[in-house]
This record gives C-alpha cells, structure tokens and sequence, in this order.
C-alpha cells in the first residue's frame, strides 16, 4: 500500500486553497482544510462571488484625502458630514476603532486612521504610518483645537502615541489620551497590576464630581 | 452629527466580502469583520491567488468515477492502487473521514464517499448522496466481500448507516460498521450515556484474547 501523504490525498487545487485560508490570521492548519473543504460543497455562484468580493475589495477602495479612513469616494462620509466638530480630531491605529468609539455615541469629532503603529521589530517606523498626512491635515486646517491619541494600549500603540505627542507638542494644539482604568464590569481581583497603578493614579474625587 | 451605522460604516465592497466570510462554518459577524478588514492589509497578489484558489477548485475538482472521492483525475490514485485490497469498501460521508481512515494505517481497502448524510430535516434523502454509484459499484465487481460502514455516529450518519444496512441485505457481502465505545484516553467520568450504554454492551473478555 502506498501510504497515504497530505500531498498525495490533497489534491493541488485543494492545497492551493488551503494555503490560502491558513495565511488568514486565527486560521490554523485543521480549520483552512474544513473551510476548504466547505468550498467544496459550496454552489458555484457562492463561491464566485466570494472570489470576486475578495479582489472587488481591493479595487474599489480607496483612502480618504482627509482622515484616511477606508473609503469608496475621495473623501469620505465622516468628514463632508458638517454636523460634526472638525475642531476634534481622535487618531486612532486602524478603521474598526473608529467603528468602536463612533457607536459609543458621545464623540462628534473627527477621525485620523493611521493604519497601524510603530513596531520596530516587525520593521514599522512612523513613516510607514499616515502621520504625515496628520500633519499635513493639522497645518491645512488651522481650526483644530484637540487631538485625541487613541491607539491602542500595548507596546505598539504607547510608543505611536508617544511619538504623536512629541512631534505635536510644538503646536498650540490640546494634546489628549484615552483613560485608563478598569473597564466596566469587570473584577478587581482579576484586574491586572498595570490597570490598577493607573485606576489609582487617575482616581477620580466623587466629591468634586457631585458638586 | 449623522449616526454610524453598520451600513454606512462598512462599505459596500467591504460590506460584500464580510458576507462571503460569514457564510463559511463557525465564522461569526464579529470574525468575518476581522477577517475581511485584514484582506484590506493583505499584499495585492496574495488577494489575488485566494480569489484564484476559490475559483479554480471548483472547476478543476472532479469525482473518482470509482469510489466518488474528489480527485484531479478520471479515477482517484487510491483506486489505481493496486497494493489496496479491492474487496473491501468503507463507506464514509465525507473524503476528510478517508483522511482520518487512511492515516490510522491499519485499513488497506478501498473507500466510497457518499458526499453527505440522510438528513429530512434538510431535506436530503438517499437519491442526493452517491449511494447509487455505491450500488452499481457492487454490482459490477463480484469480488467485493465486505462493506464497512463509517457514517458519523450522529443522527443524520445513523440514519444513513441503517438505510445502507437495508438496501443492501439481499446481497451476500458482509455488512459491518465501525465499533462504539469510549474513545482513547477518555475519562469515564466525562463520557455521554450513550456511549457508555455502547461501551458497556460492547464488552470485550480480555481472557478471551490473550488466549
């Protein structure tokens, strides 16, 4: 008997497919051949629209010349929309956190996307970013009152948010950050050390807030 | 301030391709988002060769015109194989199960792949699987002696197990179906009633095969 190997019992076209699934992110070996396999039985008009959305994706897409959020137009909904404070501009790493904080419903500003943040060990410095547009934007627009750094809490995202308040300080632009604290709903005792030095040091006078 | 919402957020081709991914299996909203945002950071002709991938397997995967597996070829190469002893067909839903078979490397006959199960409910009946290539199989080769059934022991794979078991009583090949019973490093304590009902009336005298 001829043992049977992956690549004698996947067939070409089937491997290419599960390669192609296993390069997603979260997306492990067992899982890209149980999607791929899903493919299989899948109707063909299914699958071809799937193909074509993929690479339709690619090419409808632009970046928006203000924010540089994704976009389908030059300049995107969010910044024709005048009802909303072009004096406030919050920077966040990527489109889906603007998702995020727009649907909290308590932010009318702007947006900046800068796609990404600053990783020096997968080689991203801050010209890979869209910080150069941000300055650009800042001196176009002599409006602008507050910049919000919203990037995320890790290495990456302090060290981008470090290196905005840096090259901005020099304006007369607010320069302000997300707090930081415990998240609602969540324990105490499960809290780490790092959200507890900050739940402390930012505590709030109930006091002061009452009167 | 005009509200975000889903639709206006997420653009039409983004839109689009967040429903491709959701109707893979256990893509949920929130994954397929994920997903189809990292598409958008993905190297142009890496986009591309997924697209491709999609589309060219289903145009270049064909059905062995033996056992039904999926194969590149007229016949597959496990029925080519004539190491592989022809008088014994496992009968199994899925060509992934063949895999899983195969690769235990105690089975050294041949394989049918009924490409799904018995299922009322979603309205599959026996005249949708390849139960009738099964037969016609049977039929024209008289040296088949035994049929191993290996339909998943759920609902639907019982079902078609026991219509298998009756279409094919009248022949004089030897029907039989993979053991039950607890699996391998299975904690007791931890197995379903069912199983331990099987386990149980399964019973094996150890005297009996040391001797």
């Amino acid at each position: 008997m001829v043992p049977l190997n992956n690549s004698q019992f996947f067939l070409t076209s089937l491997n290419r497919l599960i390669e192609s699934f296993r390069r997603l992110p979260g997306v492990g070996p067992k899982t890209a051949q149980r999607l791929a396999f899903y493919i299989l039985k899948m109707q063909e008009e299914d699958v071809k629209e799937f193909s074509d959305s993929l690479t339709d994706l690619k090419s409808q897409i632009l970046y928006c010349d203000i924010c540089q959020n994704i976009s389908e137009k030059v300049t995107c909904e969010m910044c024709i929309d005048k009802t909303r404070d072009d004096s406030l501009i919050c920077v966040v790493e990527d489109p889906m956190d603007i998702y995020v904080l727009d649907k909290a419903g308590i932010y009318n500003g702007t947006f900046h996307v800068l796609h990404g943040s600053i990783s020096p060990s997968r080689g991203i410095g801050p010209e890979e970013l869209r910080i150069k547009q941000l300055i650009e934007r800042i001196e176009k627009n002599t409006n602008i009152k507050e910049i919000i750094i919203a990037t995320n809490l890790n290495l990456e995202g302090e060290a981008t948010g470090m290196y905005l308040q840096q090259i901005l300080s020099h304006t007369k632009i607010k320069i302000t950050r997300l707090a930081r604290g415990l998240p609602s709903g969540s324990d105490i005792e499960y809290a780490d050390q790092t959200t507890i030095s900050h739940a402390l040091n930012s505590r709030v006078d109930i006091n002061e807030n009452i009167k």
